[in-house]
């Protein structure tokens, strides 16, 4: 492994020096949508401009890879295969989609993003979970969120929202409880990174929440964006 | 990077201890299809198990990428995508046609494999060579053929051959010319366990070449064999 990779993955990552880049992250069922939606409407009225975005999935690349990934119709994918398939779909969404808005000086609010890989390939599925992580960064250029908003929440509770399950959701409970910890692991290592809320709390309180996380920092945002116009 | 990967990629690779793998590579054109029919049709006649299978997509996830990498409606993809997306493919063909095939004692036949990767993606693309390579050895878990035939042809020559390209046979002349170079000083690093041929002589002029040199690994592919019926 060249020492730049490794360097990097020491080094603690690389954070966008313009616009903002929010990402949300939690178990199927925390309510991730419904509150990247409220974000993202309460910033555009004050004014931002704003890219949702979501993984895996949200380039012409990885809606295909998605579908390979969540098919039931797939079957059993090798470990490897599986996590290279969602580091493609990083590697592809970050290029096209997230660092161009972010050069803009756009706020980007993604559902999903490394976190999610760390905690369900390597929690839920058992593989090196230093090895997964240097793949998912050297996908990324270890480009990571100014801030992950991580919504809490018991699988057992998340789960019943759904009556149809894919091939993720499908898996058993301890799955999701070694997913949920995993995210839970990540937050408190870095908790200036992270805003960590409990996902059972009324959607409102939540998104107030966020906001008041949120506000400290536009500043930059604001400043690049006005320099674009 | 963990220090398992580290080492595996400083060790110099792993080897099949049962079966015998053996891989063709070279350019577009180079006679890699004919020449591994051949040898597999010798292999067969002399009692052996024969595997051929090739890179990238024999599978039915390799299939799909297959079809996304060299679509040329897929446009560019960012040079990570592109690479993860041949690793996994590598992934699924290894863990599940090539190790199994190698475990049962067979002969395994690939047309392309990880030099592929390393000579488009590294010296046609110019991504990082180490960064590429740990990739794709982490893929297939680093194991190497114990032969790799190389069909060495003019990049000019080879393409001739062809009247429609697909989107890595029409990249320009220049990017063939630095994959054949890089081809030829991954043979020359390992002599070994590689056999190079110029595949301008005649069909059977290398097909003579190549089972000299194949005949003397078969003991140990014969052995497996036989202890399995």
């Amino acid at each position: 492994m060249s020492e730049d990779l490794r360097n990097l993955f020491e080094h603690g990552g690389r954070y966008a020096t313009t616009g903002v880049f929010v990402c949300f992250e939690g178990g199927e069922g925390a309510g991730k949508s419904t509150q990247s939606r409220l974000l993202a409407d309460w910033l555009e009225g004050e004014g931002y401009s704003v890219t949702r975005t979501f993984e895996p999935g949200d380039t012409a690349v990885g809606k295909r890879l998605r579908e390979i990934v969540l098919d039931p119709a797939t079957g059993d994918l090798s470990n490897r295969t599986e996590v290279l398939l969602y580091a493609a779909d990083k590697a592809e969404h970050v290029d096209t989609v997230v660092e161009p808005a972010l050069e803009r000086g756009a706020v980007v609010i993604t559902d999903r993003y490394v976190d999610s890989t760390l905690a369900y390939q390597g929690a839920g599925r058992q593989v090196d979970g230093r090895e997964l992580e240097a793949i998912a960064r050297w996908a990324t250029r270890d480009l990571r969120p100014h801030l992950t908003v991580l919504l809490d929440l018991a699988p057992a509770e998340g789960l019943g929202r759904f009556e149809e399950r894919d091939r993720i959701e499908g898996q058993p409970v301890d799955f999701h409880i070694r997913v949920r910890d995993s995210f839970l692991t990540m937050a408190s290592a870095a908790p200036e990174h992270y805003l960590v809320l409990d996902a059972r709390k009324p959607i409102e309180e939540i998104a107030e929440a966020i906001r008041s996380r949120v506000s400290p920092m536009l500043a930059q945002a604001r400043k690049a964006s006005e320099e674009q116009a």
